[in-house]
């Protein structure tokens, strides 16, 4: 970022820092790939979203997909859609929650699908094979859907699936794709990527208006080319995938605790007895996933030491345990 | 109407029509409800919860809530809100479903609860008693939050629990109401009651802007105040519930029929052998309300004959049981 | 609508008059037309435009378009566009107008223009010839635009141009039309009409979306239907254009008034001398279209008689002459 | 912005970056104001209307407003209001341009005017003094509207009048406000300041539902709180401001060179032979304002030099008087 401030450039991302950026996207997800650089997270599901969605159309996604439950109904006000939520067991969208909305199409008193999104990796922690998305994107494109990703940590996905982002993308069909950055390292630096820019055309004017387009938007691109350059992207994660893993070990065999979703990426969530979450929220912050059944979600990051983990599973040792201590 | 279209009259609802409805409203329920005439039931809801509804907010309602099913995404559309839909037993909301989504209160990352809509009847044709109503109100209420009823078929409900529009509205605090017209026996004609009308001062700019203010309005008012004389409406909801409970006492023992909820208004949910659904559909036209598990719903109206009734009541017993006939 | 009201009949359009005014619209608009009743003149405007816009569009409109001075802002907040309004010399749009426009196609910071929208007859009450219309559409056609017409008074214009509804429509290009019945006679009756459909595929759920489609339809398309039958809508509207004119003539050369428009339909639009203007509305409802210049709009329509025209004039000559009389 | 990139912070604004901007905003703006802030300058007026505005509003406005002209019509997508744009002599809205659109509140045909929004400086490069917003203000909230003002640069134009942040703002009786960053320094960073918060209780709701809400929000207001110590932002634009000076005294008095509104902050607007034009921009880089007539607008910025203003104020003879060089 420092680099970028030094002299004058042209506003609203013509240049070079953003040619740079877009150019690694195609060599990263295929010569068709098209990157747009945008502020935060919400903002590149809803400029994304908002490019494959009619005024008349529903979205088809997890009950627990960040676009329902944590963007403050930006899909239903900015958008003006509904979102049609099926419950999963681990956060995965199955073929058939795609197939079950079908029968509504043509009938005009009901909202119609038009996409389906899903998060890779998921809000429960897990993953979607690249297998698991190319059967999704088929089942939805065969009944005229298109596919959107909400990829805000696609990088941990790809270092769990040991693949390529291309892979479970691309590869897979997925027509649109929000990229995360911040969660991986950069200070606030997403992307929408159009992987079929031509279901897409007026993406770059709905992000303008959905208020996503900076216009100093070279710092924005450099960020997301500094992360995308020698694999810094693929280091962190698979670091704060390793610290998640780390963390899920040191506590698994508790008694008292119970992990509750396969750890796949840098989440780990655990069952624990009520009673000990104050006590342990006492020294470290972490957020309750669910009050009523004592689930709570850890996070790890880019920047999360070995160090820092062990003291947390001492910690939580201690708590549930204080009189081994 | 035919009366309403002899000689010219002023346009937009300043005519004698109007003003005979406005005055049958406040005699119904109570001085200070306001009634609006619009055109269909949608519009009724649409209008009614534009009014009591910011940017930033979202409804509580039944999943089976019209509102959520059949109005097309309207409310995502044109309100721009998020609906939290609540799974029932018979259609009706309790308190509890109400007091589940306080917590997001004050919460900037989700939409803010600031409506419960409920339908009387329910869209699973049950009704709420007066009191049921009242402690709604008051959870809601003490939770900062307005209570908008759909009454499209307000007046089956009235004939149900044989007490006054009055009681289980006004009495029992509700603040907006939709009061159905067409569904009761009117060509077109619906309405948005403010029973407190200082809660929604936008009311009447909101009904034009939504495309619900007809030029000439004396011709939905006429309808509208013929139901309201006389207590026609009264009539013609009793006639069609009686018609529901003659219908469901003719078919409910038969082997193979399950009545699903309660009869308490002019529908009847059945469940009944897959196989036997399009036969009977052959001669008598009714919606399949679950193709799943084979439930249909027959509704009455203000207008079906006991005869009309018993004839499909014949038909189901020579469909059901062939043999014996 | 009493024949409509005679039996039972399906629901939301599937009945024999909305087919038998579908057929009406086919023979006069040509095989392609597709009408689609609606509720009113402002609801026909939103569910047309709504189908011929995205989200990031722009509407070229004359700025006394009745969409942008009398929908109560409509067009905003239910289409979420805006409206790129010109000044006009009489209230119709020319080719200059369009083209002044594009310039703004392909800059992400400002909306779109994707619409041309004109009023056929103005609310200046004057009309444009089958040229103008197809010389407009030739225009927008070129820069990639539609051009929709608000005709709430389409039948006043035909009656004054001397030539079928067809010529001035679809032989011009227009690709999509609001039809008025209510300004012509019915009692609550518009239309969409897809002249091209293919543009519009998404028009039927829109229509639903926006409340503006009525469970008995039936009794919409009875209207329609009827003012169709036998040239009505033609003898209405000419009837009314020939009052209008019987009022200009009899007013055009006193002292004091000033005709601003030719008077080509049902409109008369005077500069009268602002004391005049109370003194006549003691007696007779009219609109004051600009307080500042004293100019007033006078309507006439399908059942103002010559008699009444006549008291009306006699009523101007004594306000304005006084000493003469 | 790298010392708050050291170690772990809240996200989403609880953090003591942010706690010292909202701090130093109460120091300059008064202790009630309330700063939030965003991630770009359109996404500060679209959080600050948003709160002020019902569906059913307006905003009276310069026809040279930036959130008219230059952002992508987002005030009608994203808050679904009308425009009421006024032509203005120098980019300034007068209290006749307030008081003209009064007549419409009440009316339910019409959008009802809510907000009276004006830029300091304005799009055409002048300032309101302190008075003059003053007396808006008090035009406004005597019409039962409030007052929001665009100040992406409002630092110029306090560097032009030689008075307080504070004097033309909070003591003129401004109720909402956007303050500028980008355009006088920062990277990416502007704030919404509710300088009366008790009329815009939703705000905070609004940020985040407009996607302006950064999880890392530390390093957003790390950039305003730099800005705002030790008067750098006044520094800045008083640079910004002298360099626009120098080089409208460099070219005022060229012949074919004419100036065309008061240079009162860092903007010269000159209209050039058409000729001319091109030439210049083979060399510089500016914006053609108005194609037609041939005016430029040349921006200055903090870190403008005065060799580079003479550089241009050189090529600028050159190219006008080539004979003589």
């Amino acid at each position: 970022m420092a680099a970028a401030n030094d002299g004058d450039a042209p506003a609203y991302g013509d240049d070079r820092w953003t040619h740079v950026f877009e150019e690694q996207i195609k060599e990263i997800f295929g010569h068709e790939a098209t990157g747009f650089a945008v502020l935060n997270g919400a903002g590149a599901n809803m400029v994304g979203l908002a490019a494959m969605l009619g005024r008349y159309d529903a979205i088809i996604c997890p009950d627990t997909a960040h676009i329902a439950t944590h963007e403050a109904g930006a899909a239903e006000r900015l958008l003006g859609v509904k979102l049609l939520t099926a419950p999963t067991a681990s956060g995965k969208l199955s073929p058939n929650d795609v197939t079950d909305q079908l029968h509504a199409i043509g009938d005009v008193m009901v909202s119609q699908p038009r996409v389906v999104s899903i998060s890779q990796v998921t809000e429960l922690g897990t993953c979607y094979t690249a297998n698991e998305v190319a059967r999704l994107v088929e089942v939805a494109h065969a009944g005229g859907l298109l596919v959107h990703m909400d990829g805000a940590r696609l990088a941990n996905a790809a270092a769990f699936l040991g693949c390529s982002l291309r892979e479970f993308t691309t590869d897979a069909g997925v027509d649109v794709l929000s990229f995360g950055g911040t969660k991986n390292g950069a200070l606030a630096a997403e992307a929408v990527i159009a992987l079929r820019p031509s279901v897409v055309p007026q993406l770059p004017f709905l992000r303008r208006q959905s208020l996503q387009l900076a216009s100093k938007m070279r710092f924005v691109s450099a960020q997301l080319s500094a992360l995308l350059t020698d694999d810094l992207w693929l280091a962190n994660a698979a670091h704060a995938n390793g610290m998640a893993r780390r963390l899920c070990a040191g506590v698994a065999d508790l008694p008292g605790v119970s992990i509750e979703y396969p750890v796949e990426s840098n989440a780990v969530f655990a069952a624990l007895p009520p009673q000990a979450i104050p006590t342990l929220q006492e020294k470290f912050s972490f957020h309750v996933w669910d009050e009523s059944s004592g689930v709570v979600r850890w996070m790890t990051a880019f920047d999360t030491s070995p160090h820092h983990v062990d003291d947390f599973i001492t910690h939580i040792h201690k708590t549930l345990s204080p009189e081994t201590h």
